[in-house]
This record gives structure tokens, C-alpha cells and sequence, in this order.
């Protein structure tokens, strides 16, 4: 090995000191399933560092889930290359592989949550919105380009197959994410109407 | 009035208590959204009755929290009578407005637990699946009569639709239930493609 070009194995230590917060904060939003029972001193107990660690890298809870919910939705296949039903497969097999994490189910609780609407604000804005808005922009390019009908609905589309992921996640059949997410897709694809 | 048909008003006695009863267990999930911290003696409280009142009718949570999520989950529209189209809005009308409920998010809390498979369990087997099963076999029924595509997965529809309207819940553009599920299944029946 060239010594010049080499370095340390793994991340940089303050990467993996943020990774290990925003691992411990979805794991305890995952068991506890209640936000106000996740304290940024919990977190900072289970993730192994001090709470000045965490505070010196988010303000507070707000933030710090925020980041936390972008780990599990990250950035969407690149889009617009392939015809749009394999775009849409592409996206929705990523969307039902997210699902199937048992650290997902910390996006539910911090979605249903009514006592901390900024945070639920935040994690809508900030990280579910510009994917939806994305999917939904797809969409309207294959209105353009005529390759689906131009009465539909894109947010209704978006509503139908991410509902339609959750709905089918970690299915007792077994079925890959690819296979729900091509079923998912060519179902409202095709339609059902004969 | 007439006097021997007059009644005294309401429901009889036992059915308000029961009636509590299921109101505090939901409430009681929505707010604390964990299944452990919901006990028999927190639902005895917030009912006002005695925890003997909850054992005479149901022999733990397990019973008690799937008879409480039926109140939620009603039976469906009479089915098979309308146009297949006519008769899936109608269903995921009622759907949209199910889950529009406060009290719903009490159902996700319960099926999102992992330390209560029985409670899971049952609640599917005795709520959830008899209601899915009821629309897929629609759906074949739409099939056999030639409304509706052979090829399309009746549990595909059913997970379409039914997280559509999870992911359409309470919108802020304030479509009505109706409004909602006319688009959800306008969407999936006549499909998206050009």
C-alpha cells in the first residue's frame, strides 16, 4: 500500500461519534415510541459520548431528529435517465427496503407525535417533502413527455405507492422489496379497470 | 309519549361502561403510545369504573385492546350491490374518515409493537384481515364479472388504497373523506399509463 495514500480504517472520529448519536436517538425513539421519553440524555447514554458532544453539533431534539430521520431517507436514485415506470420501480424498491428497517419504525412514532409539532414540521420539510416533491416532479415530466395520462394526480400517486410500501413492509410472503415495489408500481401503472 | 314503550334515554348501563371502557383504552394508547404503560388500572381510572368492571368483560388487554380497535374499524358498506367502482369509494370513504379519527392513531400504536404479538395478532386476525378479505374478494368478484383486469393482485389494491388514504390523512388542502378516496381510487382504477 502506497503510505501516502493511506489512512486510518473506518471514518474520521467525529463522523462515527455522529453516527453512533443518530443510531441511539432512532433505536430509543424505536423502543420507547414516545418523543418526550427521548432525552438528549438518554441519547448521549446510549450512544457512548457527553451531552456537550451532542450540543455541540445540534441545538436540540428539533435538529437533531431531523438528521437523524435523513439517514434512514436518503437521497432518491437519480431520476429521469429511464423510462418512468423503471424509474418509479427504482424509487419505490428503495422506498420498501427503507420500510423493512426495524430502526423505520422511529419515523412513525415521530410522525404521529402531537406534542412537538416543530418536529414534525422540521422532519416534513426538511426531509419528506423534497423526496415527494421529487417523485412528484418525475411524474409531471412523464405528463410532458406523454408517457402517462395527463389527468393524474402526481401527490395522489405519491399518497398510493409510499401508503402502498408501508402497508405491504416486511410481508409475511416473504417478497423482496424489488418484487412489492414492481407490483405496487405496475398496479397503478396499468390500472385495474378492464 | 307511551308510556310502556317509553325507555329511559340512552344506552343501558353495562354498554356505557363498556363503551368507557374502550374510549379509555384508546385514548389512553393515543396519548402514551405504548402498549406497556397502557394497564387495566389506568383504563379503571380514566373510565371511572372498578378494574372488576374491565375483568367481568375481558380477560386482559389482549381481548380488550382488539375489541376497542373495532369500534374503530366498523363493518364495511353493504358490498356487491353497486358498480365495483362505486363500491370501493364507498368503502375507503369510510376509511378516510376512520382515519381521521383522533383516536386512530391508537391503531398504529398497537400494530407497531413489538413486545405484544399476541395483542398484534389478534387485532389482525380478528379486525384488520376479515376487512381486507372482504375487499379482495370483491375485487375478484369484479373480476369474474369482467369489471376489472384478471391480472390485477386483489392485495396489491388493498394495500394501495388503504395506505393511500394513511398517507392522505387530515390534509392541508382539507379534502373531504370523500373527496379523498374518489381520487385514491380513480387513480388505481384507471390506472396512470399514457
Amino acid at each position: 500500500m502506497d503510505p501516502i495514500t493511506s489512512r486510518p480504517p473506518g471514518r474520521p472520529r467525529s463522523q462515527r461519534a455522529e453516527d453512533a448519536i443518530l443510531r441511539a436517538a432512532l433505536a430509543l425513539l424505536a423502543e420507547r415510541k414516545n418523543v418526550a421519553e427521548v432525552s438528549i440524555e438518554a441519547i448521549a447514554a446510549r450512544a457512548e459520548v457527553g451531552k456537550a458532544t451532542i450540543y455541540r453539533r445540534w441545538p436540540g431534539k428539533e435538529e437533531l431528529f431531523a438528521d437523524a430521520v435523513a439517514t434512514l431517507r436518503p437521497p432518491l436514485p437519480e431520476l429521469g435517465q429511464a423510462p418512468l415506470r423503471d424509474d418509479l420501480i427504482a424509487i419505490f424498491t428503495q422506498v420498501c427496503a427503507e420500510m423493512d428497517s426495524p430502526l423505520d419504525r422511529a419515523v412513525t412514532v415521530l410522525m404521529m407525535d402531537q406534542t412537538h409539532p416543530e418536529i414534525v414540521h422540521r422532519i416534513k420539510q426538511q426531509v419528506l417533502a423534497p423526496r415527494s416533491r421529487a417523485v412528484a416532479n418525475l411524474l409531471r415530466r412523464g405528463v410532458d413527455n406523454g408517457e402517462i395520462t395527463p389527468d393524474v394526480d402526481p401527490e395522489a400517486v405519491v399518497n398510493l405507492l409510499t401508503g402502498g410500501a408501508f402497508f405491504c413492509r416486511r410481508p409475511a410472503g416473504g417478497r423482496s422489496a424489488q418484487e412489492r415495489a414492481q407490483l405496487l408500481v405496475d398496479t397503478v401503472w396499468n390500472g385495474i379497470r378492464a
